[in-house]
C-alpha cells in the first residue's frame, strides 16, 4: 500500500484514509518501545536527517528516537551557527543534504512554507516538523493518535482548542485533520489570539473559556508563549490564567471522562493547573509517548520500505 | 545478582559490596575498549539520554562512548538552549523523556540534589553525572577503579585531596566512597577552600601542603576553578600555585610508588605542574580510560541486563 | 595494501600513488551510498571523534554520515563551549580523547598545524579536516575524485582556482595536489587576494579572470568570506562580483565541457551566478556526494581495515 507520497507536509491534503493508514502503521510500532529490545531493523542503511533551523530538543528527541528505533542512521543538522550564518540559502543547504543521499529530511524552520519549498526542491522525502505559525502535522497525528487510541471516534467529537490560536501551528494542523475527520472544533481564546476568518476553516470561535468547555470530550491546551509577551496579546499573564488557564472545576463543564491535552512544554500555573496536568484526565505524557510511536510510522511509511 | 536499586545518585548509600560489584562489573568491560572490535551486544535496543543541563564534553562523550559500545542508542539532550528557556520544570522534562521510553537518564545539573529530585519523579533508572557541589559518583568510582587497579587495598590507604574541596562534588564523592573502604582521607587546601565540620564525613584536615602529601599513597588533585576567581577564595593564581600546585618535589613527600590523579581537564602549572602531570606517577589518562569501562559497567548494572 | 600512514594532514606529503590509493578506495565506497542499505560493516566496533574548535555543519556531517555507513561509533566532540572555555590545551583534550581509545580523530581547528601538532602527540590516527588557513586535505581529494570521475585526466589538465585564494586551506591543498599531478593550475584574484610567491607551488598568477579561464577545463571558485569584508580585500561586494564573479558569458572562454566546482556554500550572486551553480556544467553537488565516498574511502584507510 504506502501513502504513496513523498512528503509530509501539511494535512490540508492527506484524505481520511492517509490518516487512518499513518495511525494504523503507528500502532504497529507502538508496541516496539515497550519491548525490551526497542528496535526493529526496520530503516536499516536510510538516513534520516533532523534539520532544525529552530531548536526544538523535544521534538527533534522524539524524531531521531523513532529513526534510532527503527535503525536508521540519523544526523543533527542545525545550522543556525554554521551555513545560516554564512548566507547560504534553504535550499541550497538542502541540496546538499540531498546529495549526502538522506533519505528523509525532517524540517522544522520559522518560515510558514519552507517545508513546501524544500519538499519541491530535493528528491529526498520531506517531514514538516513546524513551520512557522503554518502547520505542525506529526504533532496533530499524535494528537489523533492519542484520542483514538482512548477509545474515542472523530465523527461528532467535541473538541475544544484553547490559547493563542493565532500563532499556533499545533492548533491550525489539529483543526485540518479534526475537522476532515467528523469532529466538532471549537477555538477558545481572547480576540487578540483567534485569528480572523477562523470559521472559514469550520472552527467555532468562543471567547469565553467556560462556554467553550461545555460538553466536549477533548481539551487542547496550547502553551502560552510567554517569550511572546512583549506583543502584548493580553494585559498580564496572571490575568491570562484567570481567563484562560485550565483548573479542575472547568474541566468539570467538560463531557465526564473528557481528557486533557498539550502539546508542551507546559506552564504550569499559567495556561494549566499543576493539579489539572497530573490529573487522571491528562493525557499529557501519552501524547509524548505517542509521537514517538507516530513519527516510527510516518518514518516508515516515508522510507518506501512500507 | 545485580545492584538491586533503580538509581545511581550518590556514594553515600552505596554498601562495600555494591561498590565492588561495580569494579568487577567494570573490569569485565575493560577489556572491550581495548578490542578491535569494541562493541558489545549488552545494551541492544535499551535508550540511554544524556540529559546535560550544565555543558560538559568530557563526561558526556564518556557516557555517549560507553553506551555505544553496549550498542545501546544514545540521544544528547542539552535544554539549555530550549525547553529550559522555555520556563518547563526539571521533572516535566524529565517525563517527557520518560514517556519516550528512556531506560536510563544520565543528569549533569547544576543543582545539588536534582539527581535525587528526578530519581524519585520517573521509573527510569537515574545515574546522576555531577548535582552542583554535591556528588559526582561515576568520577569517585573511575577513581577508585584506577587505584585498585594499580594493585593498591583500600584499607589503610592513605588519600590526599588538594584543592577547593568545598566546592567540588568530585571531592564529596572521593571521601564517601574511600572512608567507607576503610581508607584514611586527607584533604589540603586554604581554609576558605576546605568546608567547615569536613571532619565529620572522617576526612583530616590540612592547610599545609608539604604535610598532608607526607606519606600518602593517592595524591588526588583537584582543578582550580579559574571561572570562579572572582569569589576571592585566593588573592592570586599565581599565589594558590606556590602554595597548592603540586610539583615533583611535592610528590617526592609521598609514600614512592604513590600516584597522582586528576578529574581534568587539567591547569597546567596551576594545580599541577606540567612534568607532574606527564610523569610516570601520573594515572590521570587512566582515569579517562577507566572511566568509559566503570561507566559501561554502570550502564550494564542500572539497565537490568545484570 | 594501505596507506602505510597513521595520519592524514596534508597533500604536501602524499604521493601520487598515495592519492590514486584514496581515490580508488573511495570507488568502492561510492556505491554503498546508492545503494537501498546504505552501510557496510567495515569499522564496526571502531571509534571516530569530531573534534570540531570551528564549527562546520557541512564538513562534520559528511564524516559523520562516511563513519556511520562504515558502522563506527562516532562522537561530535565541540570544544568550544566547554573544555577549551575552561582552559585546556588542545593536546591534553585530544590525549584525553586518545585515552577513550578513540581510533581516529577529526580535527578541524583554527589555527594552522593544529593538525599536525595533535597527530605527534597522539596514537590515534588524526585526519586534517581543515586547519586555518593551512590545508583542507579531504576536501582537494574530494575534488581530485570529482574531476577524475568526470573522465579527466591530471596531467596537462587545466585548473584555473579563483577567487580569495590566500585564506583557503582549499586553494592551497588542490595547488598541491594538482601539481604533483601534472595539472597546471592557474589561480585568479585581486592582488589582495593572491599570495606572494605563489609561483612557488607551480601556480600561474591572473589578476584578470577573462585571462584566467581561457582555455581551462576545471573552473574552481572559491567562496568569498563575507564575513571577512571588514579587513577591505575589495572595495564592495558588487564591485568583486562584477569583476570576479563567474557568469554564463565567462564560462564559455573555458574549454569546450570544462566543469564548474566550488566547495560551498555558494554565495549566489556574489562569487556564482545562480544560473551557473545551477548549470549542466557545475558539478558542486556532486563534489558534495562524492564527499561522502571519498571520506568513507579515507576512514577505511586510516582504521587500518584496509
Amino acid at each position: 500500500m504506502g501513502l504513496k507520497r513523498k512528503d509530509l507536509l501539511s494535512l490540508t491534503n492527506l484524505s481520511a484514509a492517509d490518516i487512518s493508514l499513518i495511525l494504523d502503521t503507528a500502532d504497529s510500532f507502538k508496541e516496539v518501545s515497550g519491548r525490551e529490545i526497542k528496535k526493529v531493523p526496520a530503516l536499516r542503511g536510510k538516513t534520516v536527517v533532523n534539520l532544525f533551523f529552530e531548536p526544538s530538543t523535544r521534538t527533534r528527541t522524539s524524531f531521531e528516537l523513532a529513526a534510532k528505533r527503527l535503525s536508521a542512521d540519523v544526523i543533527n543538522f542545525s545550522p543556525s551557527s554554521s551555513s545560516v550564518v554564512k548566507g547560504e540559502t534553504l535550499l541550497d543547504t538542502a541540496r546538499n543534504i540531498e546529495a549526502m543521499q538522506a533519505d528523509i529530511i525532517v524540517l522544522r524552520h520559522s518560515s510558514a512554507g519552507a517545508a513546501e519549498t524544500l519538499a519541491r526542491g530535493v528528491k529526498s522525502s520531506v517531514i514538516n516538523a513546524g513551520d512557522g505559525w503554518h502547520e505542525h502535522p506529526t504533532q496533530a497525528l499524535l494528537d489523533l493518535y492519542t484520542i483514538r487510541s482512548r477509545g474515542m471516534g472523530f465523527a461528532g467529537l467535541k473538541v475544544a482548542i484553547v490559547g493563542d490560536v493565532a500563532h499556533s501551528r499545533v492548533a491550525r494542523s489539529n483543526i485540518f485533520a479534526l475537522t476532515k475527520l467528523g469532529a466538532e472544533v471549537r477555538v477558545v481564546g481572547p480576540p487578540t489570539m483567534i485569528p480572523l476568518h477562523i470559521d472559514q476553516l469550520g472552527a467555532h470561535v468562543y471567547h469565553n473559556l467556560d462556554d467553550g468547555l461545555r460538553g466536549v470530550h477533548v481539551i487542547m491546551m496550547l502553551r502560552l508563549q510567554l517569550e511572546r509577551q512583549g506583543r502584548a496579546l493580553f494585559p498580564t499573564i496572571r490575568e491570562y490564567a484567570r481567563q484562560y488557564g485550565l483548573t479542575n472545576d472547568r474541566v468539570k463543564l467538560a463531557e465526564p471522562g473528557a481528557i486533557v491535552m498539550h502539546p508542551g512544554p507546559i506552564n504550569r500555573g499559567v495556561e494549566i493547573a499543576p493539579d489539572v496536568a497530573d490529573s487522571l484526565s491528562s493525557v499529557i505524557l501519552d501524547q509524548v509517548a505517542n509521537g514517538v510511536a507516530v513519527r516510527m510510522g510516518i518514518l516508515y511509511l516515508m522510507s518506501g520500505a512500507g
